[in-house]
């Protein structure tokens, strides 16, 4: 199926916005009002999704790792550019599904299609967005930034990701992670309420929580000190080995930011006006590194902190 | 090799733009001075490029598919971000002369890399750029715009890929049309001098002259009259086959514009002050569709204008 009819029926339908004028161009006119910040990040089949996952769950989820970046750093989803390397064995009722579960999950986040490139390719199924995001303060929230002391925030839960995927790998259809593993819900009231206004330094636990919380600080120049105790893991592990499991698994697309201790209070608060669940689950220390505590006792580290994408 | 190595070794070093802050973040600030537009262009192995063909000229192309789209808008490019999936059987070495010709060639253009992602792919390499450019006037050329009467004018000669292409495959090396087939030329020049100031529509030259003459007059629910013998052929061909081959065949990022006949002594001035090849090769009409001549006798249309990417 040539480009020009695919981009005619299944994408051309979800552009709305005004700079786009309907795809009927090659470029698309940007918004540029405020501080605008821009992310890509590419889903490829076989690396970063089954060839047997459903097409809408992958079309929810390559917009979501993108709006997990956007929102990390304090801001809202804009605009996307989409990039769409299909298949030439892929039918075109899959791509009607794609194009069809995309659109709905773009206007979910309040984001914008306005332009993009689709193409065959010989191998599998390859995926990119870029998208662009408003922030509501006057600019992004850094990975960097933290300072020592500060408190270390995470949204959400973790592990829900990884039971998931094990649940599909054990043939268990029921249950309830698979669909938190296909389709992660990034903390899209938390950009403003807390990202924007609180976070010294932040960003979106993809890789595993004890890999990025390392990460956060170290671009900080500092060191992490994580209490596994309060650790909110999804499936309440029990055994040490299913918590490191979780704890060092990505694909959960939380935030996890830093902020002084005195706005402690505030956080709490404004998670709680925005029924968001949020915890403390450690602080930045002087130092390089990670260490792990429960009941102020260490606990070694894994082996692996994390996922590397290879 | 794992991803975060990839970034930091080969293309962190080709960051200078400072809203990326040397990627060491999962966002980059955006460039959002003027009027700004985005678009994406994707090359893939066995679709767009031969597995054969070298990386660097890879690489440039890359770069230029999308250059070429922000200067038929009338625009320079500003800023890029660089999304790269590659085979697990490519060397470190291929990445490494990639990410040089890259960082070279976005540096003649004037554009900066800013962010992007890197993946493993399990098929042939995917390459895609999303490009920003600043329009020189108050917003993009689009490819609607065109008024009855119009001159169509082109940018450089057409066909020089389509040769290259050709003694590619019968492995004629000395060609000169190799270069061109491999490292298009967007007519770099032509944005601020000519498209911006003068251009009612316009669009580069990709699909293959004949079908984009077509489209840009059709996009102003026009007609498009060609006249053949003025069409500047790169190799001189001497038979209307051969130049209908040439007349079809895409690649050659020129830019083709419509502009005022009343601005025609102006438009031939300023390319001449850029020492820029410029040729009205024709002219919008009332109707649908596209009309060839030669001198002043019509010529029948070859059955396909242009190429359909598949």
């Amino acid at each position: 199926m040539p480009e020009k009819s695919w981009i005619a029926k299944y994408f051309a339908p979800l552009v709305l916005a005004e700079g786009a004028v309907g795809l009927r161009d090659d470029v698309a006119a940007l918004d540029t009002r405020g501080a605008m910040i821009i992310t890509t990040d590419a889903l490829v089949e076989g690396v970063h999704f089954l060839s047997t996952d459903p097409l809408e769950t992958i079309a929810r989820k390559l917009v979501r790792v993108n709006v997990s970046d956007i929102i990390a750093k304090g801001a809202v989803p804009v605009e996307v550019l989409l990039m769409v390397g299909w298949p030439q064995g892929r039918s075109e009722t899959d791509l009607g599904r794609f194009a069809g579960a995309l659109g709905v999950d773009l206007k979910l986040w309040g984001a914008r299609l306005i332009g993009g490139d689709t193409t065959s390719v010989p191998g599998g199924l390859v995926l990119s967005i870029t998208m662009t995001g408003r922030c509501h303060g006057p600019g992004p929230i850094r990975r960097f930034g933290a300072l020592d002391g500060d408190d270390i925030w995470l949204t959400g839960e973790i592990g829900a990701a990884k039971l998931g995927f094990d649940a599909l790998r054990r043939r268990e259809t029921a249950s309830p992670f698979i669909g938190r593993y296909h389709v992660p819900e990034p903390p899209m009231l938390a950009a403003a309420a807390l990202i924007a206004r609180y976070a010294r330094a932040s960003l979106d636990v993809s890789d595993g929580l004890l890999a990025d919380v390392k990460a956060l600080a170290g671009a900080s120049g500092l060191a992490a000190r994580l209490d596994l105790g309060v650790i909110p893991f999804a499936g309440a592990p029990t055994t040490r080995p299913e918590q490191m499991a979780l704890a060092t698994w990505g694909d959960d697309y939380q935030t996890v930011f830093t902020a002084p201790p005195e706005a402690a209070n505030a956080i709490a608060v404004a998670a709680a006006e925005i029924g968001l669940k949020l915890t403390r689950v450690g602080t930045c220390e002087p130092g390089k590194g990670l260490s792990l505590y429960e009941n102020n006792k260490p606990v070694n580290l894994p082996e692996t902190l994390g996922f590397e994408h290879g």
